[in-house]
């Protein structure tokens, strides 16, 4: 029985690491520059606490300093604001990331279009965003989708003309996504289809792809028979199932159907291992650009 | 031999234009105001003046005020922009329409993201593309696509769940198109799929459309044989053709062979007086709009 060749996020988004360290490296002999991150968490979850120390302690890792400002659930949105307006005024930081998800009083685009788009280290701001579509090349791109991007490029799975599938239409992933593949330029061009919750004929669709990204949060969703043998398949789907053998009660599965899939693919990346390690590494990169930006 | 339903923009420009005017008349005699809108155009490109022109004839018609500033040829670009800044801060101009398109030595993406987005009623800011993408409502929708939109919505057309495809991917048309249709909203919900110059099987693509929007610019690309019994083409293409019988020598056709595609299809715009009409209608009802943010 065949079996897909296994896209090694972890070992990419290693060497995207080591760059964004000779960056930094850089910035500092040549400028005295330490680029620098603030992390803004609101409230107590602690899916996010894990995230922002993680990220924490990689940028440390890569010569990127950072800090974590923590605020009460109960915080108004008004002072989140503020907060934000001192930090877009402070020239030690470069980036600035409110991490998601917030509590619900706080209007999350809000707090999104707030950042000043040149710190804008996660690439959600609508001016980074309508950027990113228009092709006119945006201070940031959003973390995931870049680093999706990245695992493509760097693996070389050809981009132009290919049929890409995209399940989900998230602003997080799914749309950004397809306005990345979309463009007229070199390592894009493809011909892009959006599925979502609304979609009919969705196995159909799959089926057709040359790429078939799985972006929509349903752990896996993504059968074997909805995949054309030799595809490249990305799992982006982080899903909490119950588990009552694990020590918390559950596990992460992806939104691909992973032990099947990998039997039809010609390329899959395994989840975990696959696409998170990339969201980190190019939020640090993007880091590093924040810092070169202010010394160019 | 059945025949399909015209969609007839220009009878549904007219009902979108007589709501602006109603808007107008109640912004004059509610608050004082009368809406105006400021063209620029740059040199003399013969099809831009006689848009400027019909544009200008049609505000007056709806009770805005229209002024046209046309500067020279080789004006460059930090000129422009310095009368762009100085219409930014003029409140008797609600809405600023650079023409397009400009001369080589200017850079049209400056341009636009030089105009205050309060002031875009083109919709082309990339702050307000990004907010359409991101589904967190513009200040203003590109003016074709939204009026692409308005026809498929006054005209009944379903979109939820429906297969749509859209060929070209400019950003006048087929980008801003495919994020308005793609939302999770009420009127959108489609499935879109963008095909472009580096597409491959084509009109496969287009024959599994419920709705095929043809905004490539070829003249007369899409043929019978790509369309899907039933289905409702959009033709936004405006092409020249030669034409030794017409006066100055040419023709406009649209992207798609009217007269064999209308035997097919369930629905279909003529062209002209399909698209064209629409994109005016919602220049115009956007310049209402831009004045009735500055009094609410």
């Amino acid at each position: 029985m065949s079996s897909a060749r296994l896209i090694d996020g972890k070992a990419i988004s290693t060497q995207i690491h080591s760059e964004t360290l000779a960056r930094t490296r850089a910035l500092k002999e040549k400028y005295g520059v330490i680029p620098g991150i603030t992390f803004v968490r609101v409230g107590d979850d602690p899916a996010s606490k894990a995230y922002v120390r993680m990220k924490g302690a990689k940028a440390d890792e890569l010569g990127i300093r950072s800090d974590t400002i923590v605020l009460d659930e109960q915080t108004p949105q008004a002072e989140l604001l503020a907060l934000i307006d001192k930090l877009n005024r402070d020239p030690q930081v470069h980036g600035i990331l409110v991490q998601a998800p917030l509590p619900r009083h706080i209007k999350e685009d809000e707090i999104f279009s707030g950042i000043d788009p040149n710190k804008d280290v996660d690439g959600f701001h609508p001016l980074n965003v309508g950027k990113l579509l228009l092709g006119q090349n945006p201070l940031f791109k959003p973390c995931t989708p870049a680093g999706v991007h990245e695992l493509l490029i760097r693996t070389g799975v050809p981009l132009s003309g290919a049929e890409v599938v995209i399940l989900g239409r998230g602003n997080i992933v799914g749309k950004p996504m397809a306005a990345i593949l979309l463009q007229k330029e070199k390592h894009a061009d493809a011909t892009v289809t959006l599925l979502h919750s609304r979609s009919r004929n969705i196995a159909e669709h799959c089926r057709r792809a040359d790429i078939l990204i799985a972006a929509m949060g349903q752990a896996h969703f993504v059968k074997a028979d909805m995949v054309k043998p030799g595809a490249v398949v990305i799992d982006v789907g982080v899903n909490r199932v119950d588990d009552p053998q694990a020590k918390n009660g559950y596990r992460l599965v992806g939104d691909v159907d992973f032990e099947a899939v990998r039997q039809v693919a010609g390329a899959i990346t395994p989840n975990p291992g696959g696409v998170g390690p990339m969201t980190i590494a190019m939020l640090l990169a993007n880091t590093a650009r924040a810092a070169e930006r202010g010394v160019s």
